[in-house]
């Protein structure tokens, strides 16, 4: 079986995204690596331990940097805070758990990972690159043994979300983002297709009616995930499925088409944080990333809600 | 046979775009519509006329709009003289045609044709879209009748030619263009593809080897545009075949691999000019626009040096 691997920063979808993990039989989810960004890292952390705890899977879960490579700090954004809710599960009340993060580091983890299960490794980062940046910086030589990455992020062929040509998780770090379409093979699931997946109260009603702590707890933290939507994006009709389309790219990479380019994100130009073909390797004939730009949205879906519900019984 | 309206600024690569069509059996050029850009419209009705001359081919020309649909004027920028030279066939002394530019004006002839040819009708523009964009205004009707529109212009996975977000065809007219991509399936040959075929003097020498004028003159022009490129994008190792790609793609759409998309062109933000995705129509199955983002490069430089050389025998 497929070992995987999430970098999450606990977050609504990321929930979702760890659920579905969670939830599918082809991946074994071996760790979770905290990062920050729709919460501050150590929210991140305790809602990974709680969540897992509440699915009863005791999913070892690593810490990973603070903030980002070219900062000393991080705030988390107001924005942020509305859609996620403080505590970064829609303030839905779960318990504690009584576990701790593991003592090795998120990036020793990682590192660890690949040199140890090479090809079988699924890496999936629904936050800020910070992390595998820092891997890749540390042993570069993991570019070349990790299985499959996938991560959500940027925006190639739409408008950005935090800016007209950034999104959120790129803008975050910019410098990560750059280091690592351009020293790794990775899948990019942007805002492209994340904004064309998108869940209604239709569907949470299905978890809800499971009639479980589990499936209450998945209904009302997508329900409030649902609400910040009517508000920030009303013409939306849902919420967009962000982080969890991630997670299920990388268990079936055939929901989505992809087109083969040489990316980088800018960092110096008035537009920080957007995602672009780089044009000194326009004609490069290897192509280190896969951006995503059609799903098949009813396809994922049913696997979302389905899985989901499964899990929650 | 097909019949193709050509919309020209011509330029350089315009003129190459134009000798392509009249190369190529799989199409009747049954005219050409003048538009500004690289050069005045007046200059560029010369060129359409003493080129087509030079080739023995007696295509009538049209005038067309001569300054964006925003505007009341317009002045060539000094960088597209310094590409294409003053004349817009690099400086390249070819003698004045005798004949005019006909009494109709080019957006009425359009119109015409669309409404005579219908599906039989290929046009393609390698300029500003307002000739096209007014003949949409003028006759909406014309939308669903014309069989194939194909436009030089945009960016959509790379950076722009003018600004960092914005391609010089577009920019020239960004209302125009939004309208255009808003009212009229097309397919848009952009720099995605079109900085990927490039054309070196290797190729342009074997023109000039065919031992006519007709020959000389092609090399000769093209040449001049090698040059100009060594000095604004000295890494790239040739000229970018924009406008001739434009043609390429109008009688054989197997050379280039599309994406369908709802595009809109930014015209009241900070990235006026640039053309994206449009969110409010990004979960619409019906997609508008087919982007460019793979081209046949191989197959399209033969097709192009082979042509012409033909045509210059």
């Amino acid at each position: 079986m497929k070992k995987l691997i999430l970098d999450l920063d606990t977050g609504i979808d990321d929930t979702l995204a760890m659920s579905l993990a969670m939830a599918s039989p082809e991946v074994e989810l071996i760790g979770i690596i905290g990062t920050y960004g729709n919460v501050y890292m150590e929210q991140g952390l305790r809602n990974d331990l709680a969540v897992t705890d509440l699915f009863g899977k005791e999913v070892k879960v690593y810490r990973g940097l603070e903030h980002a490579l070219s900062k000393g700090s991080f705030e988390v954004m107001e924005i942020s805070s509305f859609i996620h809710g403080k505590n970064g599960i829609g303030e839905c009340q779960i318990p504690d758990s009584e576990r701790e993060e593991e003592e090795i580091g998120g990036i020793d983890f990682l590192i660890g990972a690949a040199h140890k299960f090479k090809d079988d490794l699924i890496y999936v980062a629904t936050g800020p690159l910070t992390n595998l940046a820092s891997a890749l910086q540390k042993d570069p030589s993991i570019s070349g043994l990790i299985g499959r990455v996938v991560f959500m992020g940027g925006a190639l062929t739409v408008p950005g979300n935090v800016s007209d040509w950034s999104e959120a998780n790129i803008s975050q770090d910019p410098e990560a983002a750059d280091f690592v379409v351009r020293h790794i093979d990775a899948t990019m699931i942007g805002l492209d297709v994340t904004l064309q997946t998108l869940l209604t109260t239709r569907e949470t009603a299905r978890w809800r009616e499971v009639g479980t702590k589990r499936g209450r707890f998945l209904a009302d933290v997508t329900d409030y995930y649902i609400k910040a939507y009517e508000v920030t994006a009303p013409g939306l009709g849902g919420c967009g499925l962000h982080d969890p389309l991630a997670v299920g790219v990388a268990i079936d990479p055939g929901l989505v088409e992809c087109i083969p380019i040489n990316l980088m994100v800018e960092t110096e130009s008035q537009l920080r944080g957007r995602t672009i073909g780089d044009l000194s390797r326009l004609s490069d004939p290897v192509k280190r990333t896969k951006v995503a730009v059609r799903v098949e949205k009813e396809r994922f879906l049913d696997m979302l809600v389905s899985r989901l519900s499964s899990l929650a019984a």
